[in-house]
């Protein structure tokens, strides 16, 4: 079962990577951008077959290693 | 409107990160872990309220920027 992890800074949180790319895309001549905020996505390939079970074993890992949760969020999707 | 851009490394291209993953959620006890892949994601804010314009907008910056073609595949979804 693929379950996709997406782990993002939280509100507030400086975020100078996704700082840099808004500059370069002005710099580009990309009109119309706003904030841009940049964070990391984990694909897991999980064994087993109960959907539920797996997306709460991919949270606890999120909690557990993927995520700094002082600082970031995270989501788990089902791919 | 809000954008999300996901950038993977390619099938067959190297994923360190991504297996450093693997071995350290082995090591913290989880179970049927198989393969591991990590990304990028970049969260975008543009102007406009057309989502087909400010989809094929977000892929250029996908390919000019955000993504290395020769390595990486990326995706865009509205948020």
């Amino acid at each position: 079962m693929k379950l996709i992890v997406t782990v993002m800074p939280k509100n507030g949180v400086l975020d100078p990577q996704g700082k840099a790319i808004e500059h370069a895309l002005g710099t580009l001549g990309f009109e119309g951008v706003g904030e841009v905020r940049t964070g990391k996505v984990i694909e897991l390939e999980l064994a087993g077959s109960d959907p539920a079970a797996a997306k709460a074993q991919a949270e606890e890992m999120a909690r557990k290693l993927l995520a700094n949760t002082v600082i970031e969020s995270f989501r788990v999707e089902l791919a």
